[in-house]
């Protein structure tokens, strides 16, 4: 992926391939809310206004650094679980393996998406300290990286569940949706914090 | 933008440098998600399955590559406007053309993210066809679509407010407020008929 320019990549996207699809662009639309992250970020440290924060704003920076990279990995990762799946789904029907492998197959294309909403959770909790700590003149960029995370969540949700529209093993889709529900309530509770935070500055108010 | 690798982009938009910023970044992620109904739409075309809505497809295909082109141009003009604005506001503050110029450069500044509103709105629209009629088993990226068209949408409304905080020309902001109000009531129910639509289909009644 490092190589590659920014246009071919989307031309890949756009094209008749397999892979880049979905599940990687929502990788990308995470990487580019945390990037997001470091710059307000960037723009804080150092500052005297900000000197109170600053402790906070460095941790920021690291942990957005972080999960910017977590998430260009998962936008590779993504092509190599469809390719694997889309694999198994070629075994000639009558393998006896068939079944157990494309079972196997599904659960481990439920595996990236469930990264991306675990790292998107993870990054917006940092949108809110950088919308209500950091550089107030960036708060739009607190605020579009607050709804580019609840984005790649609720991307990798829908990528989930169309995996667990085929996967038989229940216990797997329960314990999958247990994990999941509270965390994507918790990502539309924080996104609304920060778009609140970032209203009130709007309004002249922060 | 065309050379510039994926990462190196997002590196930028990770930095202290003053662009690229949200409204760059709000345009790219409008491009993923016109180039992920590209795909849909590649996948549906020329399908036995899909004969009868072929030609509908094709328009999408056609639309989608536009736009997608559209937000492309976008994510570089917005590091473009912002200098012209920081230049305005680094005119030493005894300029009597200063006033003048920064609210000119303010009223530009809004006219990337507005732009970024308009595409994504015509974009959303034919995610919704995509949703309906393209290939279903792309319907999750149908969906992923619509979500990233509207976080475009919602970013470039604050990048707009942002500026139009400082406008002092009153009938310019109640002009521009009045065109955004029912773009983004009609983004925010497309959007919701799209993800209708996909769990229709992840539910398996599709």
């Amino acid at each position: 992926m490092s190589k590659d320019s920014l246009k071919s990549y989307l031309y890949d996207l756009a094209s008749r391939k397999p892979a880049p699809g979905g599940g990687s662009a929502a990788a990308l639309v995470g990487a580019t809310g945390a990037a997001l992250l470091s710059k307000v970020a960037n723009f804080t440290v150092g500052k005297e206004k900000y000197k109170g924060v600053e402790k906070e704003m460095f941790q920021v920076l690291e942990r957005s650094g972080m999960l910017h990279e977590d998430f260009m990995k998962l936008c590779s990762e993504d092509a190599i679980a469809y390719k694997k799946l889309s694999g198994a789904f070629k075994l000639p029907k009558d393998d006896k393996t068939r079944k157990k492998k494309v079972q196997e197959a599904l659960k481990e294309a439920t595996s990236v998406p469930f990264e991306i909403c675990k790292v998107s959770h993870e990054a917006i909790k940092l949108a809110l300290l950088a919308a209500e700590k950091g550089n107030t003149n960036l708060i739009t960029d607190a605020g579009i990286a607050s709804l580019m995370l609840k984005c790649a969540f609720q991307s990798g949700l829908l990528n989930i569940e169309i995996n667990l529209k085929s996967i038989t093993d229940n216990a797997f889709i329960t314990n999958l949706r247990k994990i999941l529900e509270p965390m994507g309530k918790e990502v539309d509770a924080i996104n609304e914090e920060v778009t609140e935070e970032a209203e009130r500055h709007l309004k002249g108010e922060g």
